[in-house]
């Protein structure tokens, strides 16, 4: 399958390591709003301006959309999807059904398969929430996210005056995933599931116990969390806090039984190095569901939940039934 | 959806606890080939005569097949396949593509739809191993199982003379759990994955040091393994080791990035107070998805890889979206 990606930041690097990764995929270039020549890909793939899509639309089997869910795709996603297959990881979870309605208009219209929302939440957690709910339908879910760097945290951060630089680590707390797990279904507020690190570089002289109050009490973002912000040096910052690593939990636990006797626990659990890659190796593995999904002639908008596990593989049916069934 | 059990032993009686969990699922009734009056069913479902299926097939949307994978469903599942749709949990791993032509050609000459090996493993491992290996097709997948009673083995070791009950539970070992979560993907050898824990209920006067040694050292089933055997009263039996508890892990540690230099770690971990239950839950699921793939025409052999993960639920695509994406 010929892949192509749209934005190349963290996810589109991603994408393109991923697609080396993937035999039966090839990049055919990277589509980009700014000047082409200003943009030196990890692998030498070629760099295209978006403005050059449509000619090269009939080279593409899935278009790989790696913009920012806040302004990028809600517009980009449909519009692409009037042009050609598209995978997206639009993850602002509230706003789903409009941006699914949106862009299945225009995938329906043109003919195209548009999968949004690929990723791991929205993603592979919500496969999990999806199955363990069916399963289990008796029970409840948790989900936990961390350790991992937050990016819409470390920018909120970083709109403090005398602050320089962030990096925000959401943690899940230890007792309350064991609580979880003990199947003892507790209710646990927002203070008992996850605690926020918080690493601040401060311009010199700024007020630091200003700042930390800054941080602690902001509504929304860490008002309701056990907060601790740790003054590092710029230098501290590059070596320590380069990387975007992140993972988390999605639990279901479950009753069964004539009289609900027997307690059952499902725990899906990712430990992610990187959330940019990993992101990328699911849309990757959606991208090759995609381009199956339109040669069997589908069109429209679809989710995680709409395909069948199958179509992310590239074994045949006989090969998945003999290795990993 | 109205469901029918076929074979009433632990599954069958889990089937018919959880169908009773599942608002949108009616239980037509029980077929056995025992003597229908000796049955007597959890919630008071009625009983019928095997005999009686041809007759009441037209009053069943989806039949679930509740014998054992060694003798019954080899024969079973093509034969019901050709009279009604079907779900079974066949879970001999080598015979899978064997057991799913002959399903295969018995559905499609039928017209039915019929999944096969549906469970937590084959099923929703399997399922696990799947989605892991293609987002992180560079990578090494693990599957531990347990704590839980092995019933292939529990049986070994009451084929022992002097031996007139056992119970064996296969334990993954903590220390290879946590090498495999570390990324560092470890060589494990068989004794190195679990170790095996026989509780024995000798006959009186019986040589227990005989049937240690009969234990420990027989083939296939515990010479790879360090185990431990022992002896309890049939008292301690009936109280201590009643239940079927079972569950197990899969991981799939991958590597991505330019040079391999992130790594990622998938864990699935299922914690089951009952096997039959847990596997009866996921069976009910899968009949919502037999039922509806029949209505929209298919026919022929499926498995869990060929089944959007929507059609597991009972919730529309629409709630799905808002609430668990």
């Amino acid at each position: 399958m010929k892949l192509a990606i749209c934005g190349y930041g963290n996810i589109g690097r991603g994408v393109e390591c991923a697609i080396a990764q993937n035999p039966d995929a090839e990049l055919v270039g990277v589509f980009t709003r700014r000047d082409p020549a200003a943009v030196h890909t990890l692998t030498g793939a070629p760099v295209f301006p978006a403005s050059s899509l449509d000619a090269r639309a009939g080279d593409i089997d899935v278009l790989i959309l790696c913009g920012g869910s806040a302004t990028d795709l809600p517009a980009m996603t449909p519009q692409l999807a009037a042009r050609c297959n598209v995978v997206d990881s639009f993850d602002t979870h509230a706003r789903i059904p409009e941006h699914f309605a949106n862009v299945d208009a225009a995938a329906r219209k043109s003919g195209h398969v548009a999968l949004i929302s690929g990723g791991w939440d929205p993603g592979m957690f919500s496969l999990n929430r999806l199955y363990a709910s069916a399963i289990l339908p008796d029970g409840k879910d948790y989900t936990f996210w961390g350790r991992g760097v937050s990016q819409g945290h470390s920018d909120a951060v970083r709109r403090i005056p005398g602050v320089l630089d962030a990096r925000q680590y959401t943690v899940p707390i230890p007792e309350a995933l064991d609580a979880v797990r003990s199947g003892s279904m507790p209710e646990l507020t927002t203070r008992q599931k996850h605690r926020r690190e918080v690493y601040v570089v401060a311009a010199e002289g700024a007020d630091r116990a200003a700042i930390e109050r800054a941080v602690v009490t902001m509504p929304n973002y860490f008002d309701e969390y056990d907060t601790t912000v740790t003054f590092i040096t710029a230098e501290e910052m590059r070596r320590d806090h380069a990387e975007l690593p992140h993972g988390g939990f999605v639990f279901r636990t479950g009753k069964t039984g004539l009289n609900r006797e027997h307690s059952h626990t499902i725990e899906y659990r990712l430990t992610l190095d990187s959330n940019p890659e990993f992101t990328a190796g699911v849309l990757v593995a959606l991208a090759r569901a995609v381009d199956r999904l339109a040669k069997r002639g589908e069109t429209g908008c679809k989710t995680v939940f709409d395909v069948a596990p199958a179509d992310l593989s590239p074994l045949s049916g006989e090969e998945l039934r003999a290795r990993l069934l």
